[in-house]
């Protein structure tokens, strides 16, 4: 297809394609003339990952960038490969080790990996932005006296589990490698505020079960 | 207690506190002579929760007050006053009724609320800001063609049902009902990214579970 007709289909203007050329967070197309080239259906799912990025998501071009480019390296296993863009997404700062309520907090998520035999997450430790953000939240309620244990968590991380599962399930749905990397990315900024709005609204719905309105 | 004792048992400087009494978000203390007052329990955990929305949510200060307003209203019923004071919070715009994929999210949203049963949830619609939220997040996924209609989300919704299940059997263990109000808000800001980080490891683990790191 041509520009105009990738513009259309992608929700993505002209301009701002030939900007993403340029800045190279779009591959080129095939030329097909000295001024026009052709371009497929890989071209209108990359747009919508990027205006998904950076109009959904407000992530800098930059930040982009470097996401795209772990996607589309070919030589990380699938979980890594699928993860790095994730993670460079997210780039949460090493909480402060010697905080005392993170130290609380980091034992008592150990305990829960290792409870409920997350050996993978446990691995990818050092590596996982996803597992700092568990620290930094749970050593803000420790902070807060909240009492959030290892047995607490643990309900939580079961059915978190099975919303995981889920997720991969309709990951499995998705054709090819490059656009389930796409959409694992789309996930993070499009599945979880819909994750987060159900959660309030059954909380509303199990209060007014329980309590009345 | 002293002020002195209460910014230690709060973690919120004398200074703050006395800006937080000036400001109408601490109720005053009992005088005990010219100079000085008493303070209570209630008063340390109404600081950590200011703190919390203050320093954790980053919730501007009229917000606050709005919110504390809300939670301290007797007249309003449990259900109401419990999510008032989390309403406040998620100042969501309407989304606009025009647009295309809005009107189909408020389909599949509406369906899914009369399929799953949740008639609370569909009474609450035009006060609720999850509700609202739901729609702008399911539209957007509509705008980017996932194919996310009532069944696909009945899933989630069923997981999250529990998942506010626990929320409410966790509440239940707070005593007062302006404790519990608290512990409301407190969660939406600090059990909400706990959920957010064990999701994401939890894909992790899933991930290698299936594919190998």
């Amino acid at each position: 297809m041509r520009l105009a007709e990738l513009s259309e289909r992608s929700g993505v203007s002209a301009a701002s394609i030939k900007h993403y050329l340029r800045e190279g967070l779009l591959p080129p197309g095939r030329r097909v003339g000295t001024t026009t080239s052709d371009y497929d259906e890989g071209h209108v799912r990359r747009l919508r990952l990027i205006r998904a990025l950076i109009q959904v998501g407000k992530v800098p071009v930059a930040t982009v960038r470097e996401v795209l480019r772990h996607m589309d390296d070919d030589s990380l296993g699938r979980t890594i490969r699928l993860g790095a863009g994730l993670w460079a997404l997210a780039q949460e700062p090493e909480p402060d080790p010697e905080d005392e309520a993170v130290a609380v907090a980091r034992r008592e998520v150990d305990k829960l990996l290792e409870a409920e035999g997350w050996s993978a997450a446990r691995q990818l430790r050092p590596l996982s932005p996803s597992y700092r953000s568990l620290i930094a939240a749970v050593a803000t309620l420790v902070r807060l006296e909240f009492p959030w244990d290892a047995d607490h968590l643990a309900h939580y991380a079961r059915l978190m589990r099975q919303v995981a599962s889920r997720d991969l399930d309709f990951l499995e749905t998705v054709p090819s490698e490059s656009a389930k990397a796409e959409t694992v990315v789309a996930a993070a900024l499009l599945f979880e505020p819909v994750l987060k709005a159900l959660h309030r609204l059954a909380q509303e719905e199990e209060s007014a079960r329980r309590y009345g309105l």
